[in-house]
């Protein structure tokens, strides 16, 4: 009970996966500080119109994706554990004060580890439901994160 | 987004309140201390057979309630907020690691708060449907809680 359970894959879970050649320190960087986010979060032509997070648990983030014509696409998230350097869990199932969210979709688990003098990186979005996990296949879940890997790996590679 | 967001009633809470004579202090440690906890944790004639608890984001919480026929039923728990002497957020939603609980019920935030040199206690349960807010007023919520808020200020009175 006091240990942290290893993260394995669950029925519900998609995932991916790779080795970068940049710090867990700077990848982190690029996940929790806004002006570094914005640069890598969403696959261009679209944009981040606006991201501000305030990264502990319980804190909510904000990201503004905008598509090619200017529609804007709010996205809510809450942090529930942040390990800095090493992971970097959050959901949508809850809103500001933990108000449960009218629907609960998925929770990511983002970790950084350090492995042959560069970093694994891994992105694990696990689901409530089959129902979540296929609709989100649907969306393009493995091509998406892979697109957004890339250009985090880019501008890692910029930050040294 | 940087402050937490008060604590309202959402359409899906049900929530009880007392004032207690009694310290933050005293009354964190009730609920986070599995010696403490088996003493007012479930209306008497029940027990609790066995309670153990990581108590950080993450962090899980095993509480084994035992009927007075000695049938034992165990509640699993996942820690998303504990600020020491002040607030405590737990949910069934999640297992070790963050993994999708089969059903999610409920979220829990008890908050202990200083008023007129005693202490506001406050067990709000926050649940992701209507459905599952009726099931609970069903299994006794009120009742229930009202009955180990009475057992835990009893406890508490005694540990000054």
């Amino acid at each position: 009970m006091t240990d942290n359970a290893p993260v394995t894959e669950h029925a519900n879970d998609l995932l991916i996966t790779r080795l970068i050649p940049a710090s867990a320190h700077t990848l982190f960087r690029c996940w929790t500080e806004p002006e570094l986010l914005k640069q890598w979060f969403v696959p261009r032509p679209w944009t981040i119109a606006h991201a501000e997070m305030d990264v502990r648990p319980g804190g909510q983030s904000l990201v503004v994706m905008r598509d090619p014509d200017g529609n804007e696409y709010p996205n809510l998230g809450t942090y529930l554990e942040v390990v800095t350097d090493q992971r970097l869990v959050f959901t949508d199932a809850y809103g500001p004060g933990w108000t449960p969210a009218d629907k609960p979709f998925m929770t990511a688990i983002i970790s950084f580890e350090p492995e042959d003098g560069q970093t694994r990186y891994t992105a694990l979005a696990r689901h409530w439901t089959e129902d979540a996990r296929q609709q989100h296949i649907a969306m393009g879940f493995e091509q998406g994160w892979n697109i957004c890997a890339d250009q985090l790996q880019a501008l890692a590679a910029t930050l040294g």
